[in-house]
């Protein structure tokens, strides 16, 4: 008789090869793919070379993705990225992705069939805890993790304990995935699930798409959590079916497993939320934000940019103009997308609002390229942290909330709710 | 009885109040139009202010375009487009592009009716000369010019002497504009034109669309020429007509106007040509080309991103794939040209062969961001410049051709001619 397990703790001990594990525990997990970006994978490969392996553990398992300063913004982006291109010819890496084959990685992975439930995945990136909305175990790990998962195939970690998210209720009109997250981080604070799982339950997540349930789990990371999973329903079944063929193992969390906290969230009762300067656990409704006049819309990322976010954009963008003088940058996460969106008439809605409609990067998000703030400007972007001059300037801001709400506040010129701009 | 003129000199006599003018000689002329990007903008916006005037001379005939590193790669440029933005916000400036209604200037001006036959136009750019394919006279200035130009609505010029350029025939299949100024360059050197008008004439004109001349234009100054010039004909008329419903003057050479010398060019014996590293005039035909293997494709740029252009790369890409691991990276010239090449399902060409199509940006010509070279790169560019260092890396080189050539070499991963890929 085994113990009670929650799901990650389930998967971890299968892929320790374990027939349990307890919060706590070390153990030594397979791994599923191993990813890291134009950022982090540059100083991987440099700790890999250190350890003389000679070739990567599986050629298949292994994701790179130049999406951060992609197209390159500069000579030194430029050498990183060749540095990872060649290595990802000398191990003859299956799943890289260059330039044109590109898009932001944590939309990439999932659309390209490269995570699927059951899977065991680290991501030199802490936003890799995306793909628990396939009900997969997901985390972020630094760049020399990222080296030995290359080279062994096997990664540490210390089992976490768990937080129940119990969703109930249907939401309201143009409440998503990131309010949904935007408000538990606020209950919570960005250290509220610090190493613990963020594990989703309730006849709630009947209303959430795989969308919503992407952006939920792509800010796992902001409560401090170590990963965020969503149990697997016939939604994520038909998403994973639609884009692999490869077999997938299902975990369901046991009835009695232990959670350090059970959490109920009426869906029913949210409302639009906006985390204000400078922590995501900032956190107003729409109805106590006030006049918070924006310079810039963000509308994207690995947070926000696949096919629902824009299309509830556009949805409110639709013959409408952006506010005079003011920036609205979309960031599509993938080509697919971008095609997807072309078909679909978004971009055109997009670009004869006054918005640009970018190549997929990361972009502004990190500060990165494509929509860098000045001193004293105000952004309001879909991304998913508001830190310190994280969009650029040490004295700009950035505000966060949902697609819905940065279409409006878009149009309005400052923050509102879509109502006010229907 | 005036003395017999070239067609700048005229334009720049009426400009004066002059019954003529003579090569050499220092005039003050009327400006039509004052011009400048978020390069160089800011330093006349701050050599504007020390002047102490209070407004501009004509806020509807001042063009502010940040166009060079848009949206914004970095803080530093975030601050100068804050710079440029609140000038014209201060000073009323019809004609300020945000990011959003923006495009690369030199497509941007003419698409939007900014430059007319007869006018007199300075930018502080110096592709400005561009629109010299409308009938213009229009020269690329300092920064300081364009202050005291945005200031008094009048500058001092030089009245440059002049080539006349005569073309004849019908060029070949995949024969455009950019082969017609290379092979010009090519024969003239870097400063065979120094500080002269480039005429151009002859009946091989009528083969020559308005985006082929735009082409042509756009790289007077690559031979060191003060401008370059075509007549006014039906072509003309009817694109000027298309885009403003302003008077405009047409001026053409006296038939004994002094030239400092006359080339006669068959446009019938031309082949696609493309210019090696480091300077535009070190061309080669394509068949003398060689084994030329590169790493990344440019097609666009103010002198290769206009709707023509993307069609014919887009008639050579239909349906096949760039070489695995080249960047292809489309920069097209304005919002509007991204509309219609989506209309005409180019975008989708080109996504589907392996590219990137960029927002309107001058982007990699001149190594501002979106696609900048690492250490031993080489690219081939439909842009204008091929000095050292000018796309990244000062040890990477930049070729540049048409955007037939451009295309073909994408898909064979080296350079070729058109025919080799069809």
């Amino acid at each position: 008789m085994t113990k009670p397990m929650t799901m990650t703790q389930k998967i971890l001990a299968a892929a320790a090869g374990l027939p349990d594990v307890e919060p706590g525990q070390l153990i030594s997990a397979k791994l599923d793919l191993v990813l890291g970006n134009d950022v982090t994978a540059p100083v991987a490969v440099k700790a890999f070379n250190e350890t003389n392996t000679v070739q990567v553990f599986d050629k298949d398992k292994i994701a790179i993705v130049p999406d951060h300063f992609t197209p390159n913004k500069d000579i030194k982006s430029a050498e990183h990225c060749k540095l990872i291109r060649e290595f990802a010819r000398r191990m003859d890496i299956t799943h890289y992705f260059e330039v044109g084959e590109m898009g932001i990685e944590h939309v990439l992975i999932p659309e390209k069939g490269l995570a699927k439930p059951g899977d065991v995945i680290i991501g030199a990136d802490s936003h890799t805890c995306t793909y628990g909305a396939l009900g997969a175990f997901s985390t972020g790990v630094g760049s020399t993790d990222m080296a030995v998962g290359m080279a062994a195939g096997y990664a540490w970690f210390k089992v976490p304990s768990a937080l129940q998210f119990v969703l109930t209720g249907k939401p309201a009109k143009w409440i998503s995935g990131k309010d949904v997250i935007l408000h538990i981080i606020g209950m919570i604070g960005v250290d509220g699930a610090l190493y613990q799982s963020m594990e989703f339950a309730g006849d709630g997540l009947q209303y959430l798409s795989m969308d919503d349930r992407f952006t939920i789990a792509n800010m796992a990371i902001e409560a401090g959590a170590k990963n965020g999973i969503f149990p697997v329903d016939e939604q994520t079944i038909a998403y994973v079916k639609g884009r692999t063929g490869q077999e997938f193992r299902v975990f369901a969390a046991d009835a009695a497993a232990p959670y350090s906290r059970v959490i109920e969230i009426n869906l029913s009762a949210l409302k639009p939320t906006v985390a204000f300067p400078h922590l995501p656990e900032n956190t107003k409704t729409i109805d106590q934000v006030g006049d918070v006049a924006i310079d810039q819309v963000v509308i994207g990322s690995c947070t926000n940019g696949r096919m629902e976010d824009l299309r509830i954009a556009a949805s409110i963008l639709k013959g409408k103009k952006v506010k005079k003088g003011l920036r609205l940058i979309i960031l599509p996460g993938t080509q697919d997308i971008v095609l997807q969106a072309m078909d679909e008439g978004l971009v055109r809605i997009f670009i004869e609002a006054g918005g640009v409609f970018s190549t997929p990067t990361c972009g502004p998000c990190l500060g990165g390229h494509m929509g860098i703030l000045a001193e004293g400007e105000r952004a309001l972007a879909t991304t998913n942290r508001n830190f310190v001059g994280r969009m650029g300037h040490p004295k700009s801001e950035v505000y966060l909330a949902s697609p819905a709400v940065a279409a409006a506040s878009a149009i309005a010129g400052k923050i509102v709710a879509p109502e006010e701009v229907m």
